[in-house]
């Protein structure tokens, strides 16, 4: 029951950039479960991947090949090839090594990704059978069904679009998005592959797809579990006729960042707008803070409160529980007389207590919504911070609980 | 369901030490639910507080008091006092100058503690009314009859007592609890009350409350919510005929010291037995770390991962999210390859995946007791931390979405 996420947006192609899908029938016969991603010649890549210690064998291949000439991005569900030892990384490298051989590249210029459950050998035979169908099915035109292709439990495909011009030329970032891994367990990963057609040098699509990152995939949270397989792609084919970015200013280089971070961002929250079990889609906004991190603190402190995220899904104004978290969340020296807490443009607490002007009846109006803010203004500086999280409802214990039976 | 808590133990009187309950009608007309404690005249007091930036009236009065000749303490269930802002202040200190009065005591010498809703006035006058019956009730015998009177939403009594000998000389240590506020959030606080009769100085004993504390309520943990009221206080009345323990060594320091753990200890740990909805009660013990706190940031990261927790209420032996949450944990340099991870004596994972001799039948046939022990092996050093939770239920959801309404 995803909130507020409807039908896929219309994805416009990227010139240079193709993709296909095929079946491999790694968790059941049919399945289309293996997408392959053609690059450009010329094109570049940038990527952030998972924090966990734990990565799986396929991130740490994708790490230490996307510096280099990237031509094809494969990515299969059904397996995370996670927990999986040096055996994992022999099959994420006998499985790109078989696409580049078809493709006739080098399997240094082939990126694995893969998502599902953790622990079990990679059925390497099942994918490379489904390699030349999916080369087959190229074609810039395969956005949509490639955001099917990279779903595990996620109920709906999760995709944006953004185009915009300059000197005349038109230029597109579209992307695909599929669960987090923090909110699909087992099924681990939070997978994002975006795509441009402008020119990009490599260190400045880097520094953007790390900030794009850090303002959306790296804002959301369902329940605090960071995934072992998260990757998130930018690839700039600069097929576009304009001249190469070199550097992090200008026109051009303002509205590729701005179309970038848009399509980050819808793809981020609609990862949180299909949680496992959501029925709220909540925007934890921190200003005054006096520094990013405490701004951060406290936000996730809010956003991972079980109390504060059971109340949202009972639509219970239960400003105290918001209080305690936002005075747990460690920050230093922390005057409770300052801070002001809002649901929706709603007071509820100031000054350390109740709104004197706060009835139930305005704060239950706010949490009947399926959309809801929660504003904290600290009064200690200028920084600011935005999470986006969901509620914890009877159907989150449920899925994660019965997941494996 | 409380899970291997049963009737209170025999809770041996503490010469010095007096107990008084009466009702003041605060939630409900009859329910006993003002406590007054008496400290012999000479007791010297110790406490640890909440860390939590919000902290209630009573609780800043107690910490500004409790250095000082105390010879009351005086709680009440039902409304917190937190949130209350400048007038919970007042109320707090209204309530201790009437039983001050009453006494014949000087108002600094009244400790308040609080327990309850948030958010709401305290309602003096009906406390103020209330203590000449606690008074009049006064014994050492009422350990037991406290123990119900500090309850909220437990479900059952907490209560642990040790005695031991030291040259001829019978000493006790006796303490009563309340659940924890992160698992009883706007009846919030965890409370606990441990008197002896050992004579002790004030900076030893108040050491050792800080030292007991921090290896057993500051080990315990259901949703990681801290409360705005949390109190754990430990007075010693110098009754038993023994020198004063004035250093932290010795004989009688370590048998004290070791009896007073064990109380702590058994009061934390059926808190966490009581925590709501709680099916399981669980030991996450970390072992092999370069630091304490490593130790903890894996330990507090396996026991708030809602994704282990939900595993745990199924019973499903689910050591991929075990791993995901280890890794996830922040801990720099984390070598996956040294890690090994069991469930009882069963080793489930090793060197970053899963160990080659498990089966699941192993796994299951842990996760089917209601006491589960997690342990972790970081191979990195020679610290260990153990954390004790529960399990994620369908019941918790309930409580805490259903709390209000």
């Amino acid at each position: 029951m995803a909130v507020g996420l409807g039908p896929l947006p219309t994805l416009h192609p990227v010139p240079g950039f193709e993709l296909g899908i095929a079946s491999a029938g790694i968790k059941r016969p049919g399945r289309r479960d293996v997408v392959v991603m053609r690059c450009a010649e010329g094109s570049h890549v940038a990527g952030v991947t998972t924090t966990n210690a734990f990565c799986a064998a396929p991130v740490i291949v994708t790490r230490e090949r996307m510096q280099g000439a990237v031509r094809y991005l494969l990515t299969n569900t059904g397996n995370a090839n996670a927990g999986t030892g040096e055996p994992g990384l022999v099959a994420a490298h006998r499985t790109t090594a078989r696409l580049a051989e078809l493709a006739g590249v080098a399997e240094a210029q082939v990126l694995p990704f893969s998502t599902g459950v953790i622990g079990e050998p990679l059925p390497v035979e099942k994918i490379e059978a489904a390699l030349p169908a999916a080369l087959a099915d190229l074609s810039p035109d395969n956005w949509a069904a490639a955001a099917s292709g990279i779903m595990t439990t996620d109920t709906l495909p999760k995709g944006a679009s953004r185009q915009f011009q300059h000197d005349g030329v038109t230029v597109t970032v579209t992307g695909i998005s599929k669960g987090a891994g923090m909110i699909r367990p087992n099924m681990a990963t939070m997978l994002g592959y975006i795509a441009t057609d402008a020119k990009v040098a490599p260190n400045v699509l880097q520094d953007l797809v790390r900030d794009a990152a850090n303002k959306s995939f790296n804002r959301i949270t369902i329940d605090g579990d960071t995934s072992t397989n998260d990757c998130c792609m930018l690839i700039a084919t600069g097929q576009a006729a304009l001249p190469e970015i070199e550097r992090a200013e200008g026109a051009l280089f303002g509205a590729l960042k701005a179309a970038v971070l848009e399509v980050f961002m819808e793809l981020a929250q609609a990862i949180v707008r299909d949680g496992e079990g959501a029925t709220k889609f909540v925007t934890v906004e921190v200003n005054g803070g006096a520094a990013a991190q405490e701004c951060l603190d406290v936000g996730y402190a809010v956003a991972h409160s079980p109390l504060i995220k059971t109340a949202l899904f009972a639509s219970d104004p239960n400003w105290g529980r918001i209080l305690a978290a936002v005075g747990r969340a460690g920050v230093a020296d922390l005057d409770v007389s300052k801070i002001d807490v809002f649901l929706g443009d709603v007071c509820i607490a100031s000054r350390g207590g109740r709104f004197s002007g706060y009835t139930e009846e305005q704060g239950a109006a706010v949490m009947a919504e399926a959309e809801i803010r929660i504003r904290i203004e600290l009064g200690r500086g200028q920084f600011s911070e935005t999470i986006w999280t969901t509620d914890l409802s009877h159907e989150y214990v449920k899925i994660n609980a019965e997941y494996r039976t």
